[in-house]
């Protein structure tokens, strides 16, 4: 069954985010309803997508290229961010979450991953040399004076903080502060269903 | 920001079914993650699905074509299936669960909609023309002896019936039976939460 | 814990049809905010629910007993009944909903439970004398002519399905027919979900 | 229909917190198919309910009365909790999650309630005299030296915390600390998904 165009197609749909095998299979079925021209126009966007797109080599997250081609994206060149904060974040959906929010204006890293507990080789998760090349660069030309790490609260997001606390310490020894997000209470929570470590930071950090 | 490349493939996403916004945007950064490869094999598999696939000039399923390049579909061709049965269904996806489920082993028209309450051009909803040369035909090389409407228990569903009832009934005057499909208690049904329709049907159909 | 009043009342509460230990406690606190009042009068309600309400010693079902004190309830006695028809529900819920749709004007017998699968005392898990003695009954009467066995689609409704049938089977000989309600489509019912057995019955009732 | 006793009981179990109007009928029926034992105990438990449990004179929460029939809880009476603090929380049930958590040691306040946004009468929504008694009492006995408020993020408990600031600014001005739980990344929280209020104090108590 999987050898044909429609099982070969499901399976590619199968690995998007959160698409299970009877919504993948609804999707080749609604491509099939829609017109060739249309179909034609959605490979071609797809094919395209990385040639317009591209890496940005400072905080490595994506960005569109206009007609200027440059290497380094709009948000590392835009001389009204703060170049003594750099904010590392997971991905790049993160990424434009915090910034649509308006809350910080420094510059970002885009790690691009997690490292999972116990992983052996945890500087193949994450976009490590990329990462040092930023941080390296940032202090040369401008005067870095602090990291964010700014990563979910997941047992994954633990871990990676953990490593990148320890990646980070020669910095920290020339003078640039390495800071996490502050944890406690957000918005929503319940004190009736919150757990121990959550009250236990919000006490810490009471004020 | 919907001219961009992400932009517009958010817009494209968006009208997949089940897909909102968020996770539209997420399958496009989803898809900058994988390989150029995956991607231009991904566009290819689009850009192709078309023509590796035909639609039945007969009961208008889609199907795949394979070297021999014919128009009819393999389930219309196939002789072991009982020609005096026509089941009308309403889209592909509702054909293969009824041919997995290996209760039916007659032939199938694919109405490819349903008719919304006071819809002015009913005939421009479903593939009017297409299922009446499928029904001639068959009447013509076989010996049809049922037309076996199997639509959703839904509002739009019912009216279907109802159209397709008074579309059909110059086929009932020459003697093929029109049939709808039994309603009454599904797998599941709790009398607790039982509507007034399926109880009504289910007293009807008591047997 | 459970030693004390708290951990008493919310063991009860934890027995009630779909509440968790967490609900069941948060019913405590919401009945020690209430008024010494507003509980006397609770306890009191809960402790006369079995005086005023009494079992109709014909259908089993529960009823406010007015002035008059009989143990047979309106519906049993109400002249305005189909006599000859008498429906077979497990539960009063299922009776009032059935009664409130008002597509059956016959009698019925609340048979209090259902049979599991692999039962060893079947006799034990429904009313089997009282439903004995009520199809006695209107046989003697009236002129029963009909029962019709009413039960969810479950394992479980299937399996007391089963075992009323054979348990009936004297009066099917004596001219009582049995039946059940038919099974087929019900209100709601996608044909793309639909599971084997609903097609199957759908199609053997088709019309 | 809401004047005979399954009503009346109805509609005392619709305003027990979570239950609509078609459970609570569920749970009428449930309990006349216990036992007439079992609802005199139920019953009684009820009854008595109030009789067994009492009120703290100093924290106002629930407890369970021994046999020393003291109107101070276990609670305030231990002398290995830290008495220079003092918690306000809004229910028991908080004050339960917290006990059980074990990462505080000191007093605790209940409020019995939030302040809804534009209340008139604020102090008829929390046991402020209560309040204000355990803070004099404490002061006088002890060396109380801070205020910890640890109510839910949602707009009652923001502002129930902007209500208790005003009201305890007396006690701020003679040397007792007055503050709020910490705000900031929870578990659980994902970057992606985060708030601009939560981000903005993650941000600020970034450490």
């Amino acid at each position: 069954m999987n050898d044909d165009i429609i099982g070969k197609l499901t399976e590619i749909f199968v690995r998007f985010p959160g698409i299970g095998p009877k919504q993948a299979r609804r999707f080749v079925y609604f491509l099939l309803s829609q017109t060739s021209g249309s179909l034609q126009n959605f490979a071609k966007l797809i094919a395209e997508l990385k040639t317009d797109i591209n890496q940005c080599e400072l905080c490595t997250r994506f960005f569109i290229l206009g007609n200027k081609r440059v290497p380094i994206c709009d948000l590392c060149l835009d001389p009204n961010r703060d170049n003594s904060q750099l904010m590392i974040i997971e991905k790049d959906i993160d990424l434009n979450n915090i910034r649509k929010l308006g809350v910080y204006n420094g510059q970002y890293a885009v790690l691009g991953g997690l490292i999972p507990i116990l992983e052996k080789n945890p500087e193949n998760r994450i976009r490590q040399d990329a990462l040092v090349r930023n941080i390296e660069k940032r202090q040369a030309d401008h005067n870095l004076k602090e990291i964010i790490i700014a990563l979910s609260v997941t047992r994954e997001g633990d871990n990676t903080v953990e490593y990148l606390k320890s990646l980070l310490q020669p910095y920290e020894e020339k003078g640039v502060k390495i800071s996490i997000l502050g944890r406690g209470l957000s918005s929503g929570t319940e004190i009736e269903y919150t757990d121990s470590d959550t009250i236990k930071n919000a006490l810490l950090n009471r004020h």
